[in-house]
Order: C-alpha cells, then structure tokens, then sequence
C-alpha cells in the first residue's frame, strides 16, 4: 500500500501539491461498461470549490476555475475498466505571496513537520498538505458515485453542517436533511434562521475569526453487508476516510460519544436507530449516520491569507467527506462481490 | 489488502473463530535482531484477559489461560526478519451454551449480519466477531511494541478508562495518569474515588445493567515525522486501528469534538496542546492523545451470559487499544526510514 | 504487500522455518460457502512428500507425515469467508545434523545471503529458505482448488517432468499427459521407457550425482478472461510465482525461447498453440502450457545428506507448481467478478 | 494491489489508452532529495522511441515526440517525497487508420480477447494493450533509476539483444558488452558483423516477415541483499516484471534452462556464475544476467501496419526492460532498508 493510496477494490492514487502544475487522481478497479457522466463530476467540482453554494458569498478563497480533463480510461462516454486519470491545471497559483513565508512556519500548518520529515518540501501554500489536494477526491469520489448509481440506484449521500462554532442544529432541523436543498443553505447549515449563520461567518471574517464545526453525513439505502472483518470493518474504512481530511479531528457513528451517557438496558432497544447502521463492522441496509468534527481553521493566523480566509472549514469539508463516503461504499460493495460462492 | 490484514511495514494478519480450534496471527516486516521479550508478551496477554488486573473481581468472563505458541520467525531469543506465527488454543469453548441460540439472532450482535453477508457463519458466540479475536491484535501488538522498545525506547502508551457510564475523571486525575499503575485501579478508571467504580460495576453487574464508556490513549514521547501523506496520516491509521475494534463508535484526536466550541484566536496559540501531537497528519514529537468511545455491552441481553457479563467493555478494550497503537507506531516508524535519501 | 504474502483477491500469507515448531499459510479471501475438501487436502499434501509417489523409491529425503491441523476458517465442512489457518508440525527436525554447518556456508544454499542480509538466521536446514516451506504452498493451494472446483469444475491443472537431466520426452509423450496417471510414473516422468530414468536417478543418488530438469503444467479447460492488465497479466503473476519456487530459474508461456526460431509468418496462424492460451496477458479459454526449469539439486553437497539426497528437484516440485497454478487461478478468477458492471 | 500498479515500495501506477489523451504514470515512494535528472529521462524516453538509435533506420513506427511533462512531486530540482506524476500526450494517434477494424479482432493482438472480458473497449491501436503503455513504465524507470544512482551508484543496467530471429551472439561478443555502446549498434544488437542484422531486418520489413528474439539485461554491480522471502524473491520479481511486457514469453536467470542440461557435479562450482547473481532469491553482490524471449512481432498481421511494421520487438524492448529493471532494483533497495534493526 502506498502513502497516496485509498481503497483495496476500488482504489484511488492521489497527486499534486497546490502550488504545482497539476492536481490529479487514477482510479484503478472501477468495472468496464459504468456511464462517466460528466455533470456529475462538474457537478461535483463545483460544489467543492471555495466561495461558491453553500458557502455563498461568505466564504472567499482561491477561485480555480478547476476545469477537469479525463485523461484515460473512459472511451465512448463509458469506462473501460483501465484506470480513470483525471487532472485539474492550478492556475491561480500566486506563488508570489508565500515567497515571504518561506523559512517561517506558519502557526496550526503542517509546513514545519513536513520539512523535517522529507527535508525537502514545496513551501508554497502547504505544497501537498493544501486543502488544495481535496480536488483529487472529489473527482475520484464523482467516479464512485457514477459507479454506485448503477450498482445501488437509491443510495444517497448527504452531508450538511449540523453545527458551526455556536450553533447547533436542533433535532427537528435534522430530521429535515433528506428533503432539504442543502446545498441552498448558507454554509451549508440548514437551520430555519439562516440570517444567523450567516451573520456569524460574516462577522468572523471581520474580525478574523474562525470556527471549528461538526459535519454530518447521512447514507440513505445504503446496501447492506457492506464491510469485511476484522480491520475492514465499515466504521473503520469510514473513520480512517473522514480523519485523513485536514482539519479533522473526531468520528462517531450513530450515537456516537454520546452512547456513554445512556445505559445499555435503555441504549440496546429492537428499535432504536442508535447502532448508525452498521453492527459487527458490516452494513444492515438501514441509514448510516456519521459525524466529523472539524478545528477551528489555522489560516486566520496566514498574513497570506488576511482579509479572505474561510471562518468554517466545514462547509467546504462537505462535498470531501461526501466524496469519501462514495469512495467507501464502492470499495466496499465492490469487495463484497465476492463474499461467498 | 486482505480484509483480515492491518499495517504497511509491519503487516499482521489475524485468523480463528471465538469456539474454533485456536485464534492467531502472523506478524510479516518485523526486523530481524528484535529482542523476542517473552515476558512482555505474557504480561500483555495477561493483561487483555477477561476478570483480571483492572477489571478485578467485578469483570468476569472466559477465563482462557491463554499460552501463546510462537510457531515461527523467533530464534534464539531474537526475531528472524520471517514471518512471527503466533497462535492460542480455545480451552474454554462451552460451545453447548451456544447451541440454542443458532437460529436467533441475538439483539445488538452481529450474528444475523454476518450470517447474511456470507451465507453461511459460525454461530457459536460470535465465531469470527468475538470480542476474543482480539487475543491475535495483543500478541502482534507485543511484538510492535518489542521492535518500538528497540527503537524508541523512551516512548510509552498508557490507556486508561476516562469514563464508565455516568462517571468521568476529573482533569486532575487525568494529569496524573503518566505517574499511575493503571492495572491496579478498579476498571482501570485512575480516579482517586476507586469504590465510586467498583460499587457502579457490582450493582450493573447484578442488575443486569451495562454501560459505555471512554477510554484515552496517551502515546508519550512518540518519535517525531510519522505519518505519510495522505491517507495514511498518523491520525487517520489510528482512527482506522481504533474503529475496528467491537462497540467502538467514537474517535477523537487531542481536543476533539470540544474544539468545536473553541474560536479559532483562542484555539491556536502556540502553546496549547491541542493539536493533540499531530499536524497535516505527521507526529511532531510531542505527546499524542487520543479517546475512544464504546456504547454500552449488548451482552447484557444475551441469554447465556446471564450473571457473568462485562458491565462495562471500555476496561477489557484498554489492552486493546494499545496493542493497535504500537502496531501503527511500528507501522510508521518503519515507514518513515524511507522518508528521504 | 509483506514479503511472505502471494494474491491479490485469494491472499495467502506463508510463515515457518524449516526447524521451527510449525510451518503453516492463512488464506484470506476464499469465498465463503466452499466445501472443505479434506480428502483432497491430505492427497496433495500426500502428493508433496519427498520420497513419495512419482518419485517412488528413488527419491528419499526426510519423511514427515505433515498431518495438516486446520486452525480457523472451517465450519461444518465449508468455508466461513474467514481466514482458514492451516499449520503442519515438524516432527522430524534431527536439528543434530546441521549444528557442524552453524558456520560454514553450504555451497549452493542460501544461509550465508540470508545471514548477511538479515544479520540473524536460523542455521538449521536452510530454516526458511529450506524447500520445506513449500508445505505452505501446497495447503494453501489445495483450498484454491476447492474454490475452483466449485468455480470451473472442468478446469485441470496436469504437472509433469518433461525433462531430468538427459532425457527429455518426445511430443508423443507429451501428448498422452492429459490421459496418464502421471503420479504413476517413475519421478513424474511419462515418458514409455520408465526403465531409463529409474535407472539414471537410482545412479545418480549412489555416485552423489544430481540433475536440473524442466517442468510442465498444462492447465486444460482453464476459465476465460483471467489476467489483469498491465502488470498483473495471467502471464506475468504465473512467472512470479513459478520462479518463486526454490531452485526455479527459467519461465515459459507457450513456444516459449523456441519462438525465437520461426519467423513471424509461419509462427502466427490461425491455427497455431503459440499463443500457450494467454493472449494480451489475458486467458482466451484455450489450454495454458507453462514450463519451468530447474537447475541441479545442491544438496549433492550438502555433507548432512549423503546418500539421501534427491538427484532431481522437478518430481517435487511438481505438486508445488501445480498448487501455485491453482493459486494464481483462484486469485484471478476472483479479481475477474469485478471486471465489468 | 490494483491491477495497473506495480512495487511494494517503490510503487508506481500506470494509465492511458494508446490513442487516448495522454499516457502517465505515478510514482509514489521515491524518497524526498533525490535530484530529478531532467536529462536523463529525456535521454531514455528518445531511447524508447520506435525507429530511434539501434533500431536505425530500419525500425519505423509512430514518431510521438513524447515529451514528458511533470505534474508534480518535484520542486526546485528535487524529489519531494509526494508522487510524481508524468505524463505524456498522444500527438500522433491517426485514429482514422484503425477505424476499419472496429469489429475485426487482429490475428495475435489482444482486442477480441479485452473486448469479451471488459464488454467494453477502446479498438483504437489496441488501447492500453498497445505497446505504447511503455511510455509510463519508461518515465517511471527513469525515476527509480535517479533514486538508485544517489543509492548505489556503481550500479548499471545493460540491456541488448543477444539474439534476432536466425542471429545470435557469440559468447566473444557477449563478453565485450558492458564496454560496447549498444545504442550505436544496429537494432542494439552488438554482434561483429553490423551488416548482416541490418540486412535481415531490412529484408524482413520489405517481405511483411518479423522475427522473435533474445534481450539480455546485465545488471552490473547490483547491491547485495536484496530480495525479500519468500513470494517476493529478487528472482520472482523480476519475472514478473519481464513478462509483464507484451510478447515476453520466455524468463531464465543466470544459466536457465541451459542448466538443465549439466550434471550437479559439474553446475555447483565454486567458481561458476551460473547461479545468476542470486541465491535463494536475495542477490549476493555478484552481477545478475537475466534473459527474455520474444515471439515475433504480430503486427505483420495489421492491414494498418504495412510497410511500417517493425520486424523485431526486441530492440524496441530492451529500454523498457532496463525501466522495469530499475524499478525492481528501487523497489527491493528500498524495502531492504528494514531488513533487520
């Protein structure tokens, strides 16, 4: 396995850093025959871009254009079964203002540790530790869902903010998520008051503050007997997907940390949803639920970055996580293909 | 990757089924010239059965004996650089008290799942999803932590419960903990009020009660520069290691879901200790911590554990956990002699 | 990948030395719901023994019984989709022979290579580099014919000597394999006169003598569209793992080094066998004709066997051929479910 | 393992479809601080370039340009640690030439065989079964040969033809070519007489007739040490590597089937090279002589190809061989490095 590599069945090779000539991904064990569909994956990429839907005019950023070309594997608007290349140009580089910050380390970055790691790194923006690299799993993830479209037509994925630094989704604004437009909401927080939020982020970015938060992801119909034993369990390949997103520093599935505080005589009902869909390490068929809690964003502290910086990683972190959970359930339901005889 | 593989280096794979003839392991990528330290692999197998050291006469359970056979790759009281079989004997299997419950699933199992998944499974107490294969994670985990004694000998993991049901340490228990024998606590739950525990976990156990709890893994002076960029983030192999574990459902690094309340100006300031001794995924040298959540034992509902069940899983997971934190140390640290030239 | 690992969808994972407690192989990835076929297990491994069968009388060499013990993976009599652990005892270690080799290299052996690489070896028979390990080979592979024989029940994998020493068989000879019982014949090798290579090896053994020889497997009936491009072509994988065969040091698919010696025209018709059933590293469904050679046994050097050694590695090694034959079957069959959608 | 990847260490994945966008490739695990020699990739890709150097005149083909272009993974001069990905465009694809045979497999080209496994293919120059998938392992060669220099510096790779269709070298020949500049010899086939292969290839391309052959890969002074036990011998490695190419079918090592063909007493001396360099799987230090077998070229075949066929595939092989070659060589170095403690 390799340090830029993710999935045993439908496995994804990430490269660029975010200041090089290109981002990109090859997608190698996605089947022959699956429909590339390409709004999808424009889709996709623009719903990742900084500063654009749920983020609204709040959250600024670079603004990439982020133009995908396929480079291999799909032929005729179908797959081949080869591997799926997919780069993205960076053309907004604007290496000119990280050229000061070339020997200073920058409070909350990764810059300091990987130059000591590898002795040699590209200072420029974070280099390979940018939350630039997300472009490649977005459009790996876009392949997933393609393939899950056939595979399992009525999975959904559904992320959303369930809390940005004070605020908090109620219950009942929860149990809305599925027939929201989230992506329609400020930040992607669908809370009836949406002038709060907005308020909120927008005061942040004045002042320059920032915001930890709690992403969701709700699978709808996910297929059942998804996971294999004993360290590919669903809830271990989710958990290692989501916490090797930048920023991330929390996982829980179903009840969560919160399953502490109730006893098990109350916790284990025939009906409770409290399990999040997966027990022994394997999908049930019911909704899975998962939740990843996201640090206040470091770059209030760039000098590069004043005045533009994102208050809430969170908002941006979704179409991530969402890509990863498509990255998971492909893997995974692709591997259980050959489960028995 | 096979499904019962964990690591990249130090690759383990796991076998055996709860009442089969024996569970084990093969460590593969373990230097030769390591110490083979008998002992150390003893105390630590020790350690992880059920009704002893923390867990005290209050946790009972199977009590297996449990030698270990090392079958290969040890000679002369060193590693081979070979693969390192180990296995142990099921002496204690009562698959009789099993055999009703073939045909019912048992609530909060994964009995039913798995029977699912492959068609065809091995009904008696769990087979493969056991909490008793993790008897194959500590004997390969005491080798990881041979090899890291070797190699880093000032690095220490002490895993300890933060919380059982409804109680929590105090932070001034918690600052402590580097300094106390964590077996000789009640349920390894370091609080200066040891019969607060003990009395919680009698009346759960003659109630028929259970609870979850959290248990925290400090990693003490980790090498620095482990981690690899992008999946395999020091963070992300932990959460991985962690989540693979039965009834674990929550994983944090350093400050976790609480950051979320934090501001981003109060959050980062040089000297916190937030970032829990991880940045852009690669250790900085300094103390890692790490929680894990468990919901409660479903076991309270299993008919044939009736007055013999463990009211609380976080205490016998204790072990657990740190066998997988040495594994993904050693996992690492093997990693990184290839960093650079 | 860990060094003692071959598969990529039907892994196995091979550990023991030669004088260790146990040589052993964990499958991971077999499908659950296949019969357990312990009959054909313990005919192959039958089949394996030195001094065995085609090797009739000839061959001696140390007689091990090698009850196979199944640790895991097995219940009532089919397959979990579990790892499946199989150990083998060593019974017969005389570790008293070798103790005068502990420091002097044997000609032709690899204990000083292994010694220097690794700075630590068990001297005792070769330890891992001793042919011993092939035990582990033929179990493992007994289970991938199992699951082929549910999976492609006319498919048959047929090895045989077609060369030891001087002799070699006409293409006559080779025509009959299909029909011959080949572990009838002397040393596994068809040929009509079984007198003259009786007679060969029996000198052979007497005047210290040994001989290299060359192998076929003939796989008729094979599955179609087994192979992965690029560089896990049935071709290729099928290389790696006859030449990881001790002793193993030439290849051939098809016409092999002799299509070196017709030109283009003549060689490509439609009619031809050229080909040797893989086209574009793919399997056509066509017979696959593999050969490998083998250079003369060292052990005429070896002062712990005088006057039992074996005068020509290929009759054993047939039955391990033929289950690396069986592997890389397996493990292509699987990956070829995931082909298309 | 996905089936476009190649490595355990030193890992590297290969895409793109001969008359696709581009052809790449990604390398990850090449240490940081390893000076990225522009040149000297740009020297081996006009090396594998059909009709260049020692294919003279006389080999014609595609004429691609190739110019590679980095996408990331390096900065200032200098390996990051990160992968690198190269890629190069399809300038020349004439997809109109292959039009014609959409429907019509070519007699010993691979089509019909992909089209039935995948449902689904790219009929365009045999998509990424064609010869031009080299370009990636070339660039990717290029990269592990950088690494190698920094590691091992005294090590070489020579590769050449020894043997073309009816011509062969003599051992005199032989001998003389690790001072001999291969490249300048016709078809890099360093036999005396230059004429007489010049002549054979010229007649053979005016009469439509191809040849099989002989590539000898000399690999001098390799370090010593590497190859893993027991799956992943130096040995079984490069085999799989070699057959890896299209139109390999033949591997032998050191003296190879030959060997078969002298007695023990005589093979096993002190002296003798035959073991090839490599002992029970792991290389002693000593040079390493490895040989491929080639059928002949099918493209005689093509109705597309006429009059610019080329009728040997050896020469045009060989610099794709010596990539592969390093590649073992990085791949093996690298994991050598944990060998012991």
């Amino acid at each position: 396995m390799s340090a830029n590599q993710f999935g045993s069945r439908f496995v994804i090779t990430s490269f660029g850093e975010s200041h090089g000539a290109a981002l990109g991904v090859v997608v190698d064990g996605c089947p022959a025959g699956v429909n590339f569909d390409q709004a999808l994956l424009t889709t996709q990429m623009e719903r990742r871009r900084p500063g654009q839907h749920g983020s609204g005019q709040i959250v600024s950023g670079r603004n990439e254009g982020d133009q995908v070309e396929v480079l291999s594997g799909v032929f005729e608007g179908k797959t081949l079964g080869t591997p799926i290349a997919m780069i993205v140009r960076n053309q907004d580089a604007r290496s000119g203002d990280y050229s000061q910050i070339k020997n200073s380390a920058r409070t909350g970055h990764a810059d300091d540790v990987w130059k000591n790691k590898f002795g040699h790194s590209d200072h420029r923006g974070g280099g390979r530790s940018s939350g630039r690299e997300t472009v490649s799993r977005v459009m790996a993830g876009s392949v997933a869902q393609m393939y899950m479209q056939h595979a399992s037509p009525k999975t959904r994925v559904i992320g959303y903010a369930a809390q940005i630094g004070p605020l908090t989704l109620s219950d009942a604004e929860k149990a809305q998520v599925a027939k929201t437009n989230i992506d329609a909401c400020q930040a992607r927080f669908p809370a009836k008051n949406q002038n709060e939020v907005s308020e909120l982020l927008k005061k942040a970015q004045e002042n320059g503050e920032s915001y930890g938060g709690i992403a969701e992801i709700l699978i709808e119909n996910p297929p059942a007997h998804l996971g294999q034993p004993v360290f590919h369990k669903l809830k271990s390949d989710l958990a290692m997907a989501f916490l090797s997103v930048g920023a991330a520093n929390g996982f829980e599935l179903g009840a969560g940390f919160e399953a502490t505080e109730t006893p098990g005589t109350a916790f284990h009902t025939p009906e409770s949803q409290v399990y999040g869909g997966i027990r022994g390490g394997v999908s049930t068929g019911e909704n899975i639920l998962l939740r990843v809690s996201f640090k206040p964003t470091s770059s209030i502290l760039d000098v590069a970055k004043k005045g533009r910086h994102d208050p809430c990683i969170v908002t941006r972190a979704i179409p991530v996580l969402e890509a990863m959970t498509w990255l998971v359930l492909a893997d995974h339901l692709l591997w259980s293909k050959t489960d028995k005889y």
